[in-house]
């Protein structure tokens, strides 16, 4: 019998081929991967059983699959709104960013000269949002607009004079924002009270008011907010964009900060998600902004440069003094909305409200006309009607003619209208109401509040003016994303961020309208697809890691791991052990894991680590011994943040669970895991894995990301629950139930195409790249930490603390001079100072990895110039880079060494060069001077 | 009443806003452009009617209707086979090639210099065919196979010995392959003999054997060749790429030129096509291969360089001396050929090979195994059966299991084995045969003849090794186009091939599976939305054009040009007047024009045209009384290849009427006229359109092209007939019923969303764009021929013989030094010698139009330095253009003006700078050196 079957989809995923990988293997000195893997990885945590998973299927078998689940879900055209409303995203939009890997494999832009291309992008999505908010700064994103709200209460607590614990928020808020706002303020001390904005304001530190409301009521909270400032309290607006527009800006009414959804800027609804967020913040207040923050500085040339600003302050805030755990960003996702205002322009943006707007007061008036009752006189988009005891079925007879309303209550159903609402769809609602066809929206009068009318401008910079046609739109995104170094160009080796294939059969499902169009409050028999394939993934990941319960809900690691956190602070809550609420976390731990305890309104104690990088298990044993009542949970990493499976693993949660707490294992590393161990088998009893990372879903140049939490089964009744119903144990963390729904195909396709062996594979492979690399390197660069054999995990890291002693050259200079290279830096610095981790992940092939080598071999021959004396000490290609082409090609050329030194190292890159389009940028200049919105053009001049 | 309608698509296709026309209009000296229109276009030519189209539709609603077009047609799994296989395009290849406007929206590869990523692609294209055929040289694609056929039968005539005007088929070649060649062969006074090449060969020029046959036979010709040489005749193989993987190849069985298809590797049905066929020759035949051959040459730095080779050869044959017009190619789909055999490369080919195989021979052992009789016992992947008076109803169960089979004749069903043939299939086919389940393909035996095994090894370069990873395969797709100009980086003003938009929402549908996946003889009722799709096309290009009836069914201008003078042709004819055979075509005319008339069976006679670049009216006169009895036709272009609206095309078309001679009139300018004038009614008889030029087809490279031709009534009944149709009046002029139906949802899409009043607004907008450029660069280049008030239609041409003369700057200099200022070339000495044709068309906006005469008015600076002597007459940024990053980065620089100069000559270009990958392109040692597959890696060393 003949072998007839097809190369496995994991010999694309994986990129050494078997000859490849056998000269790998040569290289570290084993005969085979399961000679390698059996003394990586300690006997103690390897899984007794192969993963049971179905046998992996091909690409095309996975896109059948799909298309099935797809299928079963139904597309309505949905005026359900609350906070979620359809829109169109340019096709040139969707083809060349959404669908484009150069823009979707780009990672963080902590590099920021080579991620010129979508800092220009967060740039201007900052414009817009400090343009039509009418506040001074921007952040590049938030989550989602429940978060960005729980931001804004924690920011508003941090900045405010008040002693409050009272945040007051709006009853005409979205329910999903009160849900999160709930799960939040609770380990906080926060006391949330809920208010019509009508009567007198309790005291109070904070207040948000929804606008417009998500009854759709229009009002002027001017009032509210000078009662507000009165008292000392800062005032939230949570503001719909695209209503900004037409009415004034949340800034001229008194706002201090105001968060929402960028959503409806041309991206799809994805089943509730991912979303940019947005949070802007009046002048005084930006230093206190959570998240990233883009901001216009200066390189060595002088010439004006993006990079994220006032990092030092987002560094800070992910400590244990932290109150937001906020990482990932939706970066993608606030570029496709900066581009659909880039496209679309101010007049364009207006013309699409005044378009919206006239249909909901077409179909108002229409219901008022048939005798319906319709509550609120002023809305901008959507009308409630009051309809006693026929809600259900108005709703029914709209869903009978294709369309989702929304049921607020027995007597009561609103009606949203968007971007894509016609006659077609408001003869539909009026049929279901049972009323005759309405006016025209062309003939139908304005219902905004006078006073309220948006007077102000706003888009008015040229970048808004200038790409109205197609043609020059599909360049401008062009033009940008080639200022970017993305998976698309070269590897992207950053030590804990698994920068891995994000295969073209995974993201396409993504885009389908099936599971693109899908309004996460459609009825459950419209989305039976999503809801089987969301139940299918999360039972895979419960496989993977040996857990017994998965939730997807959180919309990033962050929310997974406060997810997990608050799960077992409600376990113990329930074994009346409420006490306890301290959190041991090794002193190697990413910073992240400390924010997200005090979030869970846990006490940090720092374990210390010992020389090895390892838990020191005698300061350990003194920290629960010290806190033994008091012990809520550890948090470890694992494999450690130093890239080795550490030993004692076992023994450290034996003696956290000993001493009655429980085991919390940060999945950022899980890459070095899938197949091969799995934490809720060796002793952790929650974990939050990053889709992202092990996962497959792409950086999106800053997000999205994906974070679900697993646990075991004592903690299954913790997980988060639904923003829309009550009384759950513990609360959403992530405004829509599924979180970023949409784009879990990706995973679904990964773990269905890999099938157990593929994964398995997939995570051997990883350990022999890592080690493969740190074997090359070793003999020109110190690798810190390794476990037994001498080997490490999925990652190492090279040590440059002695060459840095020894020749001035830092991190920051390698870490630039790779892009002379063509590579963008591993990670810096973390999680020790002074080193490089580099994480080459499974899907690099021999011929990258060894061009990576190639380069980090020359750089420390040129290194070595340095400490020879042959370069100078300051004028050297390490110091001076990156080299842009004008650099190189400039007439003057001032540097002691030559220009074809600064421009083509190697010979190789004379074939393929990438060119960075500025020099190495001055983060202080840019953080003493910020700018975080689009600087005016005479800034561009010489 | 207030205007709530969104701005329409034309809006987003054409690019000037209204500020930015009046600006336009201002500068050209017209208050409107209807003013302008007035006095451009002759009133004797202007449509007396406004379009009649449906009202436009915006770009979501197109989508909708698109969607619902597909949804009408019916996939089911194909194994009709018949020259059209189903594959697997992977997903990699499809979203970053097919679906990238960076691939497909490049223009033919003349500019070599900023084309070397798809000559790259091309290069490894001939390398595919050269080494699957065993033959030495193969061209870069032809346009289907059965025109494939056609041209090699033409070739054997050309280079062969034989006086004989006998071509030999072979009666199992493919049906559609027959069709076009008694098309092509009876204008020649070429015999068309079928023959079994059993028995003894008739005297023949050449002889045509299908190897597999189209019953799926499996033959070793190896006999029959050696015949054929005797006698002095040419041997053409018919082969399929992929059997040439596991079957000896045609070179080696005596073959003197491979031709088929490479449809299977990788290129989706499209009802038909786009695909690419391919010609390969042995040695000694490779100056006589029609179509485009890329070859390697070398760089003025002396490094290797890909460019069209032989580029005079291709001119020659454009020529009335040619036997061939082609002229487009289908580039964007050899290239995803190519990149498919890339991805997989020889083991992987191998390895479907095997696949497709063993099934077809499980299928054959399972139906043998129930009785039916197996008419073959060798073949490849296809099986044929005898089932005597069953066949209609074996189908007919066939595909009420999903499966599409060949009835080839009551008694006989053929079954094609593919890529995705699996187990599922092979059950379908063998319950519809009534018998039960056979072998499995593992257990199943090979039948292929012994003697025709392969053992000659094939893509041994190390490119087919090299990117077998997703993350290989996208790096290496985004490398090669970051070496090349298309339109989603700069304006490509190219006179006469109107590179306007491919809006994504035109493409989008090309790619959906209910298009992609149809074969082009599917039964018709599963084809309903293709049929719908394509006869409301052809109506409204008949509005368009003023004719009275449309075929699609020509795949490129050429074949469209060809059809229309076969019907001129049959038309006399049918009058008895076949005695008309004499074609007038200008002296201005394109090259094509002579060539499809010669084709046709015609006599060319030459007409002069005036100073002013019109056609001569006296001799014009003086041809027609020459010629008065023998007068078959007239082929004028208009507007003219000067790009202007001649004011006597009426009475040119009259003069030849009143001779009894037809009027065709090339549509190459119809983006001079759509919505302003219509060739059918000012005059002509017959037209063919190029949708890829008018109709946003997009140039994909090189291809594909979709070239209908239009008539009026009485030349209606004289339009191409069906492959599949015997006894049609003329015969097909292309191997599939609809040619390239595939991607007219293109052109469908770009009527639907433009209507009437976009179409004549883009027009419009093309005249005032080309007039504006023209009266921007007139005070620095003399502009040739103008018309009415010193107009120019859609395009200008700029002379620049009198600075050739005074300076010695070329053409070529100027075209290449634009690329130091990031634009591709305008048309080059075409239609005179010495010049520039420039048409910017209606979608560059204002900015880009700028930065274009910005850039020619900075050349015309340099080139005045030339003049006064501030420039070396030989060593100066124009003669030493391009400019790679290499050469003004390099530590030495040899040239006396400044390295600035050469590499920023706006500052405009700091910001913005394509770096060309190679310097200018020795043409001469390319053709003295002729190399046409992939070169050693050592050539690239230094």
């Amino acid at each position: 019998m003949t072998d007839l079957s097809a190369p496995p989809f994991s010999s694309r995923h994986i990129g050494p081929s078997e000859p490849d990988q056998q000269r790998m293997l040569e290289a570290v000195g084993f005969e085979s991967v399961a000679d390698l893997v059996a003394v990586a990885v300690p006997e103690a945590i390897r899984a007794k059983d192969k993963l049971k998973l179905p046998a992996a299927i091909g690409e095309a078998e996975a896109i059948a699959e799909l298309r099935a689940l797809a299928g079963r879900n139904r597309v309505l055209t949905s005026m359900i709104g609350l906070g979620y409303y359809d829109t169109v995203t340019p096709g040139v939009i969707r083809r060349n960013l959404l669908e484009n890997p150069g823009w979707y494999t780009a990672y963080t832009p902590y590099q920021p000269e080579i991620s010129q291309g979508r800092l220009e992008a967060l740039l201007n999505f900052q414009t817009v949002v400090s343009d039509l908010t009418g506040l001074a700064v921007s952040g590049a994103s938030l989550l989602d607009e429940g978060t960005a709200a729980a931001e804004a209460m924690t920011l508003a607590r941090r900045a405010g004079k008040s002693k409050s614990d009272v945040f007051v928020v709006d009853a005409d808020a979205l329910p999903q924002t009160k849900a999160v706002l709930a799960t939040r303020a609770e380990p906080l001390g926060i006391t949330l009270v809920e208010h019509d904005l009508e009567g007198e304001l309790p005291e109070c530190f904070g207040l948000l008011v929804q606008y417009p409301g998500a009854s759709g009521r229009l009002r002027d909270f001017r009032a509210v907010a000078a009662a507000a400032h009165e008292a000392g309290a800062l005032v939230v607006a949570a503001a719909d964009l695209l209503a900004l527009t037409l009415v004034a800006a949340p800034g001229e009414l008194g706002a201090d900060i105001a968060i929402g959804s960028s959503q409806r800027f041309g991206v799809p609804f994805g089943f509730g998600g991912p979303h940019a967020a947005y949070m802007s913040v009046r002048e005084g207040l930006q230093r206190q902004l959570p998240g990233r923050l883009v901001g216009v500085s200066v390189d060595a040339d002088g010439d004006p440069a993006y990079r994220l600003a006032l990092q030092t302050r987002e560094q800070h805030i992910r400590r244990e003094k932290a109150t937001s755990n906020i990482c990932t960003a939706q970066v993608l996702l606030a570029v496709i909305a900066s581009m659909y205002a880039v496209y679309h322009g101010p007049e364009g943006l207006r013309g699409i409200a005044h378009r919206v707007h006239r249909h909901a007061t077409a179909l108002a008036e229409g219901l008022r006309g048939g005798g319906v009752e319709v509550v609120h006189g002023e809305f901008f988009d959507t009308v409630l009607a009051r309809v006693p005891g026929r809600a259900a079925a108005v709703v029914a007879a709209a869903a009978e003619r294709g369309v989702n309303l929304w049921r607020v209550d027995d007597d009561h159903v609103s009606v949203a209208c968007d971007e894509k609402t016609g006659a077609a769809e408001l003869a539909g609602v009026w049929a279901a109401f049972g009323v005759s066809a309405g006016l025209a929206p062309e003939d139908a009068p304005d219902a905004l509040p006078d006073g309220l009318l948006r007077e102000s401008p706003y888009l008015t910079h040229p970048v808004f003016h200038s790409h109205r046609s197609e043609t020059a739109m599909l360049r401008y995104l062009r033009r940008l994303q080639d200022k970017d170094i993305a998976l698309d160009r070269s590897m992207i080796p950053l030590g804990s961020c698994t920068m891995k294939l994000n295969a073209t059969t995974e993201m396409e499902p993504i885009t389908w309208p099936e599971f693109a169009a899908v309004h996460p409050y459609a009825p459950d028999d419209q989305a039976e697809g999503y809801r089987e394939l969301i139940g299918t993934l999360e039972g895979w990941l419960a496989e993977v890691t040996g857990y017994d319960a998965v939730s997807i809900q959180p919309n990033a690691g962050s929310q997974g791991e406060f997810a997990g956190l608050l799960a077992i602070r409600a376990y113990h809550r329930a074994n009346g052990q409420g006490e306890r609420d301290v959190c041991l976390i090794p002193s190697s731990a990413h910073g992240t894991n400390a924010a997200s305890a005090v979030m869970a309104g846990m006490r940090v104690v720092v374990v210390a680590c010992d020389d090895d990088g390892n838990v020191d298990l005698a300061d350990l044993d003194a920290k629960i011994e010290k806190h033994r009542d008091a012990l809520s949970a550890i948090m470890v990493t694992y494999p450690s943040t130093h890239g080795v499976y550490e030993e004692t693993i076992t023994e450290v949660c034996a003696k956290v669970h000993d001493a009655g707490g429980q085991v919390y294992v940060d999945g950022a590393n899980l890459n070095a895991l899938v197949g091969l161990a799995k934490p809720g088998e060796f002793g952790a009893d929650v974990s939050h894995l990053n889709l992202h990372k092990t996962f497959c879903i792409p950086h999106g140049g800053g997000g999205p990301g994906v974070g679900p939490v697993a646990v075991r089964a004592h903690l299954a009744a913790y997980l988060p629950g639904h923003p829309l119903h009550n009384g759950t144990p513990v609360g959403p963390v992530s405004a829509a139930p599924y979180g970023s729904a949409g784009i879990l195909p990706i995973s679904w396709a990964y773990v269905r195409m890999m099938g157990a062996e593929g994964l398995t594979a997939a995570t051997e492979q990883a350990i022999l790249s890592a080690n493969y690399l740190a074997r090359r390197l070793a003999p020109h660069y110190p690798v810190l930490y390794t476990g037994r054999g001498g080997l490490v995990a999925h990652e190492c890291i090279v040590d440059l603390r002695q060459i840095t002693k020894e020749t001035g050259v830092t991190v920051d200079d390698v870490a630039k001079r790779l892009i002379d290279y063509g590579f963008h830096a591993p990670t810096m610095s973390f999680p020790v100072a002074g080193t490089l981790m580099i994480e080459p992940t499974e899907s690099e092939d021999l011929n990258e990895l060894d061009r990576f080598v190639d380069a980090m071999v020359a750089i420390r021959g040129e290194i070595a110039k340095v400490a020879s004396g042959e370069y100078d000490k300051t004028d050297n290609p390490l110091r001076n880079a990156p080299h842009t082409a004008e650099s190189v090609s400039a007439d003057e050329w001032p540097h002691p060494y030559a220009r074809s030194e600064a421009a083509y190292p190697l010979p190789s890159l004379r074939e393929n060069k990438y060119w960075v389009p500025v020099r190495r940028i001055d983060q202080a200049y840019g953080d003493r001077n910020l700018v975080c919105s689009c600087p005016p053009l005479e800034a561009y001049e010489d």
